[in-house]
């Protein structure tokens, strides 16, 4: 999207704002197919990621499932019109009342957590069930979203997986088996230590599987530099892997779809110059954005200026020293009134958003390559005070 | 709060679910005013340790003053009833705009955070302000909450604030110096050192003010082991200090109010036992309380159940890894079903839940050593969707 775009929204819908570019997002999931091609597939669009009802309804265009967490994102996806078949239940802690929604309605199927799990599993209802499987491999991301280390509270061993299998009461169906290490991964390898363990265990179990889920955590470019997880050394590296289990291969995408798809628009409230630092305040905070507190995470940001360049701090309005979206960041320099960009916003983005500071909560937009279209209004003080 | 007191609002109200005793926090805003006796002084109370809007009117009614910190904070206490001479305005990157609905409404006073924010004040609107200074004493707390270190986005060092003194233009009326260091701090030697560094910047300036604003920070007891900071020292060490100075001290205080007077009831959905660990997941989240993930923050953790103690990780219900509220804690083994009580969770709690995973932001209630009253429905599922 160009500049000349970002300024038009913001000066339609104000800031700070979230912008979704659909075509980059249609592209994204073109690219993961492409990656794939030759593997009988199918992507899972991860809800957790960015559960905006109007780009749900997109995801459902471009041909995506739908990988549901919640209680209520299972609404969202029905409201959304995903169809039960299209549909894969996550998470830990199912309920029971939960699990007899789901099972009534018939969803594609649900990814077993844990031997407890097993046992709240109402009795009178069949089930289609994959068992999620801890395969203790090191995603080399951060801890918060790494989840294949047996310390985590995801998933079962191969070794209780195994118990599991030849323990299963006779309404749950085993249909598959469900893997996802962790988020944001941009080296191959530890899918490559993932499938071969996964390949070795159905080899062992004898088992016939309807397909293979094998999660998400494709990484993306945050740091724009060219660290994308490189989708040709999956298809070197990984696609043969596929191919040679040989089954349909699941998979649960959030942010390497909408994740670089998505800008947050924000203007500068000040230039602050201190004998040992500058800082830029802008409009957003970790109230509209958690990401970079929350996980030290770095995101791109340029300012739409054409100022000198000046070593500064971007930080938000909250009324704490952690917001803040970067650090000792060479930037035009800007003046109060001009927009930021901060990128790569769309997966985690307003999904984490809070009213800490009581701040509202940000208006969200989509552009289709020629126009915007609102598709979450911005947040007033009467909201805040509705509940 | 007794077990059958928590017992009975979860039954009334559901879970997950936030109370706040009320008998508590007017316990403790008597400490602090005992602590402080013989210096005059006056309580302003964090809006965003907790903004509810009936807590906020309790607060008002308890004698408390305003410490604000945005535009939709300042329209919350104009709602709740505070007068304009009740609210001190604080925070970075104020604009011009929200400036001027300040001044025209006359508050008590703003703090100027930078040299830049003075030239956005309106020319034709006369202010009361006072100067935050930043000292750079380290309060010796978790990064993202310590505020007084020169790197920090706060405040201005005392050359500048010096150099500010003396150029303030005519409309801005100096009526005191504010200095807000840190939060969650429990050894007294920083706010020494912060108090000693005040003074001599005042007798050098040899400034005439009508107050003292020395923020908030005082620590609570979250370990449950002693360690809050302690009234009688701070009596014996620091309000010899402040008798020195000897003009009347406003203090901004949020979380040492009402930080242990807030519960966080909760469900246990699961006891699950890996090989590895034992995990309690329960129906609360980083959703609906963020500060174990976002400042590796401990809070104690206690299961209303009478079984045999076990070591477990205590764990949400959101799909990430680091949704964990307790690492390697020893608890009683409850049941599915049971509920857990997540302690201290009054400030920073609520004001930070989100729809992460789409989850709803739970009920709140308070206790006033009788009864229960909710003060905040829990959301549902159609508040996800109407903006």
């Amino acid at each position: 999207m160009n500049e000349e775009m970002l300024v038009r929204a913001a000066k339609n819908f104000g800031t700070p704002l979230y912008i979704y570019d659909l075509k980059e997002i249609e592209n994204r999931i073109h690219k993961v197919q492409k990656t794939l091609e030759g593997v009988e597939h199918r992507i899972f669009f991860a809800f957790k990621s960015n559960s905006n009802f109007h780009l749900l309804k997109r995801m459902r265009a471009f041909g995506c499932g739908a990988d549901v967490v919640s209680m209520s994102e299972y609404k969202m996806a029905k409201s959304v019109g995903f169809t039960s078949d299209e549909m894969v239940i996550n998470g830990n802690g199912k309920t029971e009342d939960e699990l007899g929604i789901y099972l009534k309605d018939k969803v594609r199927y649900i990814n077993v957590d844990s031997m407890e799990e097993v046992e709240r599993f109402p009795k009178n209802l069949s089930a289609r069930v994959a068992i999620r499987i801890n395969p203790n491999v090191d995603a080399k991301t951060h801890p918060h979203i790494s989840t294949g280390l047996r310390e985590n509270k995801f998933g079962v061993d191969m070794k209780e997986a195994s118990k599991l299998i030849h323990t299963l009461p006779a309404n749950l169906k085993l249909v598959g088996l469900h893997c996802h290490i962790g988020s944001q991964i941009t080296d191959v390898s530890p899918f490559i230590d993932t499938l071969n363990s996964l390949k070795l265990f159905i080899d062992k179990e004898d088992l016939k599987l309807e397909f293979l889920n094998i999660g998400g955590g494709w990484g993306v470019d945050y740091l724009h530099n060219g660290t994308e997880l490189s989708t040709e050394k999956y298809r070197e590296k990984i696609v043969p892997l596929l191919k040679k289990i040989g089954i349909p291969i699941h998979l649960e995408l959030g942010r390497f779809i909408i994740g670089p798809a998505g800008y947050l628009v924000t203007k500068v409230l000040e230039i602050k110059h201190s004998s040992f630092k500058n800082f830029i305040a802008v409009d957003a905070s970790m109230s509209t954005f958690l990401r970079p507190i929350l996980y030290n995470a770095h995101h791109h940001i340029e300012f739409l200026s054409n100022g000198s360049k000046i070593l500064v701090d971007v930080v938000g309005r909250v009324c704490e020293s952690g917001d803040t979206f970067g650090k000792n960041r060479e930037v035009k320099t800007p003046k109060v009134g001009d927009l930021g960009i901060i990128y790569d916003v769309g997966a985690y983005g307003y999904s984490m958003a809070s009213n800490y500071n009581l701040s509202l909560r940000p208006a969200e937009v989509i552009f289709d390559g020629k126009d915007f279209k609102l598709i979450r209004r911005r947040e007033t003080f009467d909201d805040l005070i509705r509940l």
